[in-house]
């Protein structure tokens, strides 16, 4: 062992100790006599003294030879020391070393490793391992550590089964697109990488596994997004014999569990709402509540006063921001130019200023008395001092520009209290969505999900009006879960792959062995996965998950440190094309 | 909620109490007036009770209608039992069922789903989902959940940092074959599944997170042998400023919190061996001490006598077999003719017998005074009583034979005391293998492996005699984990690349990465990795890890219930040839 103790972990209890330490040098200062060098490891710093009285010549030589990031093995004794550093948690000793031992050099990192590196993202991806020995990253992989054993052992607790399911199954072309991995035993057939183990945490339920849980790895090849990884990690759930309800229970006790450990919150409260009221009212299915500014539906109060932008559209609506009629032309034209962006899309901005002094201005005056104004102030419960921002256009997109607009307002002008934590159950999805390119029906959650009992006759005749029994846990504006419960029954199923368009040679091929178990007692069973990466993130308020990867890809799905995806050699080419 | 309770928790305390169970229909019986029907789920069997008297007509036709595996939920009372049950934990009781619903139906499952099933492995297989049903399939994987949930505890309580590896990595062709995954977005170019995390937790180690696990998934594209599988799951373990012993103290520490918890053995010892005296000693670098047996070399006894056998090989060696002198002529040449398979391959079997009256006969009389088999019994410590098993070839062969036997001796003799554990670390192992085909040297465990320091001079001149910084940990027979001591120095690392026949361009274009992180600061480390599915079958006694695993592929890779690998679509092959 290269150490008695870690560097985190000697005070004043061990004054006068010998001791051995390993680790990093962080920073060397000289001062003439005397030098000090700040040792560190995962546990913490601490600080090494050489000095010209009581060291040898030869120690005291090779410490001024030390350079950034050289690793060491140092004995030596813990004394008092003189100026107390208190921001670290072995301020009050430093080692006076007795011998030491250079254990490995270092080039000097292409980036400074503080908590604030230099390094910019690219960099410190080629060079992850040195990014890591930052305290911040090194905090993130812990924490997550942390979260997934907290999830581990109140699930265990709870009662959850730890059942690990294969990673070389089946495509099935049916949603996201799968990595695939040919097989070299049997040529011309492949494996897929599995998008969620879905069914097969179905099957274990049909095995009368009765709960499961796994942590588990996922993989999606699709065109990445910014903050969007190939693969990602899920806590997978799935329990039989439950309804929604049974699964709201357990997981806002999980969910509360993680509230009071990692972020020292009892009791939150966990809200529901239904998919229309979260489009309606917050124009996006994941609404952040630790902010109002919710949407009001302004259309009658607009109509009819001979301005066309409200005349023609066949939906307005607003959002109120509190204390902020003083806004400046400049800025509002800011918020303008911003929605009028290509990503949001919006034709233009209106407004109406509720000043302090209750006289009311609008960006549409000439059309609208103070009279008809007020009136729509009052729809948005508008007190002086108060700005009305305005989107018309078709529903559907001014709710999601609003929804946009709404998250860019609490960003710009700091309405996120982040000492709250907003638990919702967004429920009453749709079934299916309509896709007008393909002229077809898609499973908006996937086509394992149930619909409400209440709206099973709706299927065969308006199945887009079919509401799921599935469910999305949201936190703080992200989605942290969702899930939902399944369908059991044989002739449902099939139905549904039919609703989908799927041939019964298609679904067969492609889902035979399921089918197959739900004529062998399959019970009703529901469930629910969490992204890891982004549960991690969303608990630390952070909004890059890449940031709680230790090994991350970029957005071109590339691991620059290692540079994969790469090129294979003429042997392996041969091997895969058997 | 489809219950009040579960299948496995009513006793006489519940007595009158209305529950709702749901479960599977495991049994129904019939006697006229009464029909019992034992109600399963994970957690146990419930007795149910239809009789003509108190059920109403149509409730007790419904039950007479019921099938195996038909899964119910019923309502009832808690009545006692006449005829006590003291098998199951609920035989005290039974419920008189009151209303009854069908939650699904089941066809006859195509085989029993008792403990001891009739359906062969491929059958049970293909409907994996009802083998899970059977109690000692869903066993084995409540304990492999339980056993992994015990190890991360423990690793997690002795400041190991559970942190996820990518899956999607880069290729390395030294080594066994990867499983290779192209890359839609990056045309030509391949992520490769990793074999093992091995070069990661490296790098986690220069990164400062100083002890690091992860139980996780690693892939091999391997032509498959009897129960090897293509992926598997390894407890992967790193620690920094460690030396061997800091490693054997860790993991004896670990291990023997498994022992205690899963088999009530304390305080159990790990003897230790090094690789060649397990060779000499019983013909295996995994020996099972759980039995004697021990192989002697009886070379110099056997040499002169004028048996050509003995005189034209250069290595003899027998092991002792007590109280078995007066084996059959029938059940010798049954040795023999196993002895003579191709599997193993030697040319013959000789003996010694040492009878009860301490007269001696061999098969090779004709050649061996009395007096100069007594100098081999001796030499065997043998007792009257004994026989002696002989065999002669090359060393190298015929201790692999005799390797062999020794295990066979011990099952056909039942010689093996189950209620022994016996954990050995090997250790000295080779750092090289000689590859006459390829004429150069491989590693014996894999490139990153350091030398023993007092070998490291070895290492220009005979590679072949360099002792590695490995080890494995054997138990009971099995190798349930490897390591080995890294090499942490960027010179060393590079020669080691150069002696297994790799140019500079071919070592930097595949490890780049790790060469590149060894010059800044690698501090020392070392770690070991167990393999979690055989690691769950020892501590069972069980040889099979198949049993281990929720959905583990067959003999050719394939799954047989989802029909994995298989063809894609023309769609698929057109992305993937991109």
């Amino acid at each position: 062992m290269n150490r008695t103790n870690n560097c985190g972990e000697l005070s004043k209890t061990n004054l006068n100790q010998n001791v051995k330490l390993s680790g990093w040098v962080n920073k060397v200062r000289e001062k003439g006599f005397i030098i000090w060098v700040d040792l560190r490891d995962r546990y913490g710093i601490t600080q090494l003294v050489f000095d010209k009285e009581r060291s040898s010549e030869e120690l005291f030589s090779a410490a001024a030879e030390l350079g950034r990031e050289f690793v060491i093995e140092v004995e030596g004794n813990v004394i008092e020391r003189k100026n107390i550093n208190e921001k670290i948690s072995t301020g009050e000793i430093e080692i006076l070393v007795s011998s030491m031992k250079i254990l490995n050099k270092s080039l000097v990192p292409p980036f400074t490793l503080e908590n604030e590196s230099d390094g910019g993202e690219e960099l410190r991806m080629k060079y992850r391992y040195l990014d890591i020995r930052r305290q911040p990253v090194k905090e993130n992989l812990m924490f997550r550590h942390e979260l997934s054993l907290e999830v581990r052992n109140f699930l265990s607790k709870n009662g959850f089964i730890d059942i690990e399911t294969p990673c070389l199954i089946k495509s099935t072309p049916e949603g996201a697109r799968d990595f695939i991995v040919p097989s070299r035993l049997n040529p011309e057939h492949y494996y897929a990488l599995p998008q969620s183990p879905q069914i097969f945490k179905q099957l274990l339920m049909i095995g009368g596994i009765d709960k499961y849980y796994q942590i588990v790895k996922c993989f999606r090849d699709e065109d990445l997004r910014a903050d969007r990884q190939p693969e990602f990690t899920q806590i997978d759930c799935e329990m039989s014999f439950v309804d929604q309800e049974d699964i709201f229970r357990q997981f806002e006790g999980l969910m509360s569990r993680l509230f009071s450990k990692f972020l020292n919150q009892e009791n939150v409260k966990f809200e529901r709402m239904t998919y229309n009221d979260a489009i309606e009212n917050y124009g996006i299915d994941k609404p952040d509540l630790r902010y109002d500014l919710r949407i009001n539906d302004i259309t009658n109060e607009t109509k009819g006063k001979g301005f066309q932008v409200f005349d023609n559209n066949n939906f307005s609506c607003c959002v109120k921001v509190e204390n902020k009629s003083e806004l400046t032309r400049k800025e509002i034209d800011n918020l303008t130019d911003w929605i009028k962006r290509p990503q949001i899309g919006a034709s233009g901005l209106l407004w109406i200023r509720h000043n302090s002094d209750s006289t009311i201005k609008s960006s549409f005056d000439k059309f609208f008395s103070e009279e008809d104004l007020k009136v729509i102030l009052d729809r948005a419960s508008s007190k002086p001092g108060d700005i009305l921002f305005i989107i018309s256009g078709n529903k559907k997109e001014s709710l999601m520009q609003m929804g946009s607009l709404r998250i860019e307002l609490a960003k710009r002008f700091e309405l996120i209290d982040y000492e709250k934590t907003c638990p919702i159950w967004v429920t009453d999805f749709p079934l299916f969505e309509w896709d007008e390119d393909e002229k077809r029906f898609f499973s908006m959650h996937h086509p394992f999900t149930s619909a409400k009992p209440e709206y099973l006759d709706l299927l065969d005749t308006e199945p887009d009006k079919v509401i799921a029994n599935a469910y999305d846990l949201v936190l703080n504006g992200n989605e942290i879960g969702g899930g939902s419960i399944r369908i059991h029954d044989f002739d449902t199923q099939m139905k549904i792959f039919e609703l989908l368009g799927m041939s019964k040679e298609e679904y067969t091929s492609q889902f035979g062995f399921l089918i197959d178990a739900l004529k062998y007692g399959a019970p009703p069973h529901g469930g629910i996965a969490f992204g890891l990466d982004r549960l991690a993130a969303v608990f630390k308020g952070k909004d890059v998950i890449r940031d709680f990867i230790a090994f991350p890809k970029n957005n071109s799905g590339k691991d620059l440190m290692i540079d994969a995806p790469s090129k294979l050699t003429k042997e392996q080419l041969k091997d895969l094309s058997n």
